[in-house]
């Protein structure tokens, strides 16, 4: 990303492409740098098969993120990041550990059929965003593929149908592919002028008449997410008594211990 | 277009900004003609505001949509394009017109409650992709204002909030913006290679197991309609009987008589 950031300061765009990589962590936190630099920047990457292509059964392609980052002026960071699935494999893992079902359109089963089952999706599939084809899902499959064209295919990893599975430790590297992009709207623009159009684009947008029953005002994308960061900065970050014992757990197989922490109840 | 696929030739990949535009028309074209080169082609438009924010009530966005394409050797081309709304306008008139009802999380009234009236969906607003916040319409509102910023707030056009109504004949210029993007696998990559690994790809998923009832095999997107292309190129456009007679009348206004058409019947 600091290498696409440098190339569109100096030339007004800049595409970089990463091969034989790996797990990338926060797509967000890639797109955020460009924003940091005044810049739009742009993350995504492919991933090991969970998802299924409209009217499949199988896993095969990944949860994709993508991420979109703009500085916004006194209205923070723009900051869309998202799978393209209708959910991440996480929200799986946590509704199985809590015994809850999942919403109908989130997964199939090993045999195609729609299930609201943690157990069951996790011998199945995740489906697109927008879920079956009915409902909008080919949209989501669209996106998806195109994270995978964009990253993989572009640079030449393995294809993403035959990418190892996630967290296996055996069929070698996972091979994965990411593409970083940055765009320098002072190329074309006063410095400072599409900041400050962006931050009154927002403000329109969040100041806009909420809908009966909405729980809040409207969002800027990332605002959840900023807002968390601040709390995680200031009182440390909060995890539950399993993932904690977990990690002290691995901390003292690597030989690495786990710092201190501070039980806040719940 | 041209001007970025002749970029992209040059230095790899390149971003062109339109400002002051109106209806591009279809947004696949654009990204089509970037495919026909052997080029990753992007292209976007902003529009005028249809589609409400996610816990909104006012439409406040376009249906802002997003096209990519790819060469695919053999497989054809990639092409999806997509409006980022749930629906397209054009959707609420034919089902408006055929007095068939809407599908849930598709639209909101104009006191921001769900419908499936087409006439109250025009009072109030469409939904992103993905309906409602609890099916994960933020993601789809996060997209549609992604397009908005990459387009309009990048070029430097109306807000989206302030762009005059569609079909508008007062209040001024439409001042859309739009973006076209072009990136050439070659600049990192043998001839041919990128397009050889999106064929084999695409054989991959199109050629992977279907669900029980699904109505045909895995598509491609964009497949559907190249194949509606195929079939107007051989047998002409079909349209009708209302369409048919819009146009006759509107040509007869503009002195421009509509051409010869042949009833298929139905």
């Amino acid at each position: 990303m600091d290498a696409a950031i440098a190339g569109a300061v100096e030339t007004g765009s800049f595409t970089a492409v990463v091969r034989a990589s790996n797990h990338f962590g926060i797509a967000g936190w890639y797109a955020l740098r460009a924003a940091d630099a005044g810049l739009i920047g742009i993350s995504m990457t492919n991933s090991s098969p969970l998802v299924a292509a409209t009217r499949g059964v199988d896993p095969v392609l990944g949860t994709n993120p993508l991420a979109v980052a703009a500085p916004a002026g006194t209205a923070g960071h723009f900051c869309l990041d998202m799978a393209t699935s209708t959910i991440t494999r996480g929200k799986v893992e946590v509704a199985s550990r809590r015994h809850e079902q999942l919403q109908p359109g989130w997964a199939i089963d090993a045999e195609g059929r729609p299930t609201t089952d943690p157990a069951a999706a996790f011998e199945g599939a995740l489906l697109p965003l927008g879920g079956v084809e009915e409902t909008g899902g080919h949209k989501g499959y669209g996106l998806t593929l195109l994270v995978d064209i964009l990253t993989g295919v572009l640079g030449g990893s393995t294809a993403a149908p035959l990418i190892i599975p996630l967290f296996s430790t055996q069929g070698g590297a996972a091979d994965l592919g990411q593409v970083f992009m940055a765009i320098d709207p002072e190329a074309i623009d006063e410095p400072g002028a599409f900041e400050a159009r962006l931050e009154q684009e927002l403000e329109l947008l969040t100041g806009s008449r909420t809908a009966p029953g909405a729980p809040d005002r409207i969002l800027i994308p990332g605002e959840p997410e900023t807002a968390a960061e601040r709390r995680s900065d200031e009182r440390g970050v909060v995890m539950d008594p399993e993932h904690h014992q977990n990690l002290i757990e691995i901390g003292e197989r690597a030989g690495a211990p786990f710092p201190a922490t501070t039980p806040i109840g719940g």
